[in-house]
């Protein structure tokens, strides 16, 4: 799954939410959790990666999963609680969608870098 | 000036951030300034509507004044330290070019709601 994940979580892109009425469906930290998930294999591993305990990692996972219509988010079968996760294809395509969302909100923005560019005395980029 | 401003500094819109070598030219934190001293006319009542110090408020609008090919704001002439303030033309065109990119971001994002509002169990919003 790794291979297949486009972006690096520390990458700036603009910032977003996906919001439901009891709280955020998926934001800049959800995605950077999912995609740690992608990439470590890991619950735990995903929380290191972000400074994050264990627990507000998994807290973050069951919200996801129970906001979307299927879990995003498995743990792998027979392991213990501190072990293997995995993103489902749902997950897949739920991280896939918010990234795609931020580089095209990167491009919209981007428009608007040449007059920036004018206005500033220190040449810029969107961060 | 408040009335050719046509948003909210508290409206949830995607944030990015314009950044230079030495700095963040202007982000999300540096527009909602801009536009709260527009609507206030002074740095000290922008500072309290933000829960900012008036010394906060003041660093981050020297911060833009020395970044920028001309001042954002300047201080009303005759003033006290905390006296009123106003956006120059330049600071307006600023908060403009950034509130207008933000907007054009939101489009992008909303093009893929729908897809998102499939997959979940309740109707999103953008935040």
């Amino acid at each position: 799954m790794k291979n297949e994940l486009k972006t690096n979580p520390k990458e700036s892109l603009p910032k977003f939410r996906v919001s439901i009425d009891h709280g955020i469906a998926i934001g800049p930290g959800k995605a950077d959790v999912l995609e740690w998930i992608a990439t470590t294999g890991s619950l735990a591993a995903a929380g290191r990666e972000m400074g994050m305990s264990y627990q507000h990692v998994w807290m973050l996972v069951k919200a996801m999963n129970e906001h979307f219509v299927e879990p995003l988010v498995e743990k792998k079968r027979g392991g213990s609680d501190r072990g293997g996760a995995s993103l489902t294809p749902t997950g897949q395509q739920v991280l896939e969608l918010y990234r795609a969302a931020q580089r095209d909100a990167a491009d919209a923005i981007g428009k608007y870098m040449p007059t920036f560019e004018k206005l500033l005395k220190d040449k810029p980029q969107i961060s």
